[in-house]
């Protein structure tokens, strides 16, 4: 469970009230349903105009996925393909053949199980980099509606708060209707500029890093495979897997590999 | 029938009119014919200074196949190409030719016919590849009006506006005139930032993804035909274009195949 | 001649006058020549900063070009060189060489000249793709110009709004002058984002989509030369340039080329 | 110790807070606890929901390796693969064993005792590059979180001026509270542009250079094991990284080797 | 000496201040020492802390480059190099050892002397193409501190804007001091959009034009050389070398070597 990245938006939105209410600001003049339905629905209309159903749904879905985290173990990973490079080595590649019903990744056990079905590399690296793309592609798009709110938000908050102030200007003689209509005005742009940055861009971001993440995690499983294929030593495969971690991981990986090695 | 897109555009439009409504606004207000003629003139004079006629043509055409979705079944297209893979490697790739007429898309049968007629695998592929970048360039054209649309009218809605103003400036006395002109002047800002918003930069975003949904069909095709040619074995083929399928359509191919598989 | 892009200019100012001459604005309001020479003089001194005297030139020489309209046929360079493939199929390329002289595209006659001097393909394609490339960098430049004009005329119409502004907080006693002062300050703001919006970045976006259209266009000359020297047969050779053509022109080109195929 | 960088930081707020103490302007109106609490609570939760808190705690950790200067010597570098080059073709590559342990960058190190074991150029060259490829990204994700941060500062203030716009809208009447509202809500947009600009975007450029900085040090350190490995002469290997120089470096470089040259 | 470009400076700011001049604005109105400390302070104070030292001079240094122009000339390097091929093929490549010393340009003149020294191809292409990246890496570098200049200005213009409305809100009581105060907040306003728009943002673009030209001279060059050593005939030479020229250029060209032809 990802813990930060909850706590990341009910901080934001305290901190501001925190702010607002030390000014003597009343959140209750901050809640506000019709700016609530000009913005909030007004970019519902242009988001689901640009993205069909399906994205909207995907998108929505990959909300769990943030919360949840993603389960990526490359320590796991790496010194699983060693282990079955070494017994390929040894026992031939066929060995590895039990193994594959064990393995939980589908992509990992597609890309073994056709290196051990004897398909050239060629066509186990094509097939499977097809696959590590489309997946790349449907991550970019759930980002991407996220960021298309994003960049909505703050216009239709603008929309909200000039509506406001049409309103307002057929009222201009009484100074106290004034300064209630401005402000219940504001309060459209207050919903469209805080809900494009403190959720839909970070959340947009946070898909793309998370799509990214789990496409270098293919690309290792994906080589991995292809160099047990070429019966490479174990230990080169280690080292060449080693270069797709960072600093503080490789670290990590050192500590918990010096007993076996 | 894509209804969302359609519900879309109405939706946002309600959204932002019962927002205003509960805030007391009058729907007459918004509605002002100048700076209609002010927001949208300016902004098409731009758009057809930047666009020749027949890319704007294309792009009022695009919105037919917006909303009439396009038709585009990635299952089918597998079932078909590993259907015409076994019967090539049965029969010889020449069985297909009886085939050809009954293709109903002329890319998938134009590049197919090639292969039956034993163009070189490399000459099919550049023919096949050219005439895909074509078809994204279009798509992409077509993108581009609406983007510029939605670039331009944002600031042709502030042109209106300060115009607006400037009248208002001459009535600096009568409070009364000025809020009733300001609010006249806003109008066009409504204009421009919703029309863009809600409009136009949408519209842009799902040409776009539907340019791109199209060469990568296209470019499925042209990967099934040439991996034919090569008198690759079927099921190797499925596993390559199974590549092209995300998640839930792989999910549900597996469903519809269990039986003849 | 491109009465299309000459229409775009005029229709957007016109449009916007009409629209303020029925909101009761004045023409006469909104020309004033200070706020000309500061908006248009402060852009033209930066854009004078920033490219040499020779590039200006050329953008302002491709104004000519944008209304006139660039002459590209695409059908009837395909037929050329199907003609040309066929000749030099049966008679040898040598017998292409006395058609040189009436070829009116300079980098047309300068490819097949080599072609029919026997050059090596890869001496001859990269000399054609360096002239490509220069062409599309010369046009890039000339957009580049008025980009950059389209971006910095807002910004130096805030300058002279402000500057304006500055003038009228010096007389703010009486409410008549601070009218009029605000009204001519917004005068620059309207130079501004009009001559961005209206005439600069379409042209740019334009002249852009001509470079693109011109190189796309000896892309697809230099491959006609280069298939010709490879004595590709020429229907083949026809399947492969059509790929250049949009759909339109390509049930055109159908349309034309049925009786003599 | 990079001074000039803690320079920056001081010199930025030092000007501005001078240039408006001349302007009469008091430090103590520009405190203001809430809306330090809106601007930077705000954006930090924004911070957090987009990037995990490993890359934050990475991020707040490049700043040590901001303002201590990366150590880079170009010059040290060639003079050592200069020498190691020379007894490689004197005495093999085997030689070099010994030296491995007194290289102190570990990149370096692996490198050369990967080509002293004897592995394919092609193996050693991949693995390298994807351990450059992962420390050019550890890199880019440390900018993007202060970039991230530049880019919701500035409107997480438009959200704190504008909640104490509201706050003022309450007191329209008196016209000295209005004035001090005004100018406190006017704080939170110092806080937000001034943060950005000053603080956040810079270090988020500089941390970009150093990553591109440390990235170009390995290229050229892989570059010269490669050139050793294959046994080229070391005074063209000397040519070759000497490509790396910038004109400052090399005339430097000229300088220290015309002795031993 | 490169004059249009000092007349582009000069001349953007004579237009604005004679504009102004003509609103009865007054050059003293725009005068204030606070504002500029305020403005080009803090700004000065973000480009510190983002680039180190080096670069800073540089991109200093790189205005006498600005304003002196570069030396280019691409008619007498095509004649030059044609010259070299034609006795290289005649007398041997070695023939042209005794012309090293002549050649001012130091990178043609090394890309000379390592094919007289009888390197291979691959390593001189190498070691030269190393050398252009390094080049236009530091021209990109210089351009980059006067875009993030450019980009820092106006906002932190708007700082010190906001900063004096902060001052002026203090005093809503004195109308005349208001109109003041706010005139003299407008200032840094214009200081900061003015200096970015007018000054660094043209620099910037120009600088990266210049390096662009640069690189684009080496890498004819090179190709020059390197034709030269495959022992390519001169004739041939020159068709490629023409590619490089834009339309004018070659024009001239054609004219120039019209008799010696």
């Amino acid at each position: 469970m990802d813990i930060a990245s909850m706590i990341g938006i009910f901080f934001g939105v305290a901190m501001i009230l925190t702010g607002n209410h030390m000014e003597e600001g009343l959140i209750s003049s901050v809640i506000r349903v019709p700016a609530g339905i000009v913005v909030f629905g007004g970019t519902m209309g242009a988001v689901m105009l640009q993205f069909p159903p399906k994205t909207l749904l995907a998108a929505i879905g990959a909300l769990r996925t943030l919360f949840l985290g993603v389960r990526i173990n490359r320590i796991a990973l790496i010194q699983q393909i060693v282990d079955f490079a070494r017994r390929a080595r040894r026992e031939g590649i066929l060995a590895l053949e039990k193994e594959i019903p064990n393995i939980t990744d589908p992509f990992f056990s597609k890309a073994l199980s056709m290196a051990v079905d004897g398909l050239e590399p060629k066509t186990l690296f094509e097939t499977m980099e097809t696959e590590m793309g489309t997946v790349e592609e449907e991550w970019k798009e759930k980002a991407d509606v996220y960021e298309a709110a994003g960049g909505y938000l703050p216009t239709v908050g603008i929309i909200g708060a000039v509506l406001g102030l049409i309103v307002v200007m057929g009222n201009l003689n009484d100074i106290k209707l004034v300064g209630a209509g401005i402000a219940s005005a504001f309060v459209a742009t207050i919903y469209g500029v805080g809900m494009a940055n403190l959720i839909c861009l970070p959340i947009a971001g946070k898909l793309k890093a998370v799509g990214k993440n789990i496409a270098s995690f293919k690309e290792m499983t994906l080589k991995g495979v292809l160099l047990i294929q070429e019966g490479i030593n174990h230990s080169i495969i280690e080292e060449e897997l080693k270069g797709y971690l960072d600093e503080k991981t490789r670290a990590k990986y050192a500590r918990q590999t010096t007993k076996p090695a």
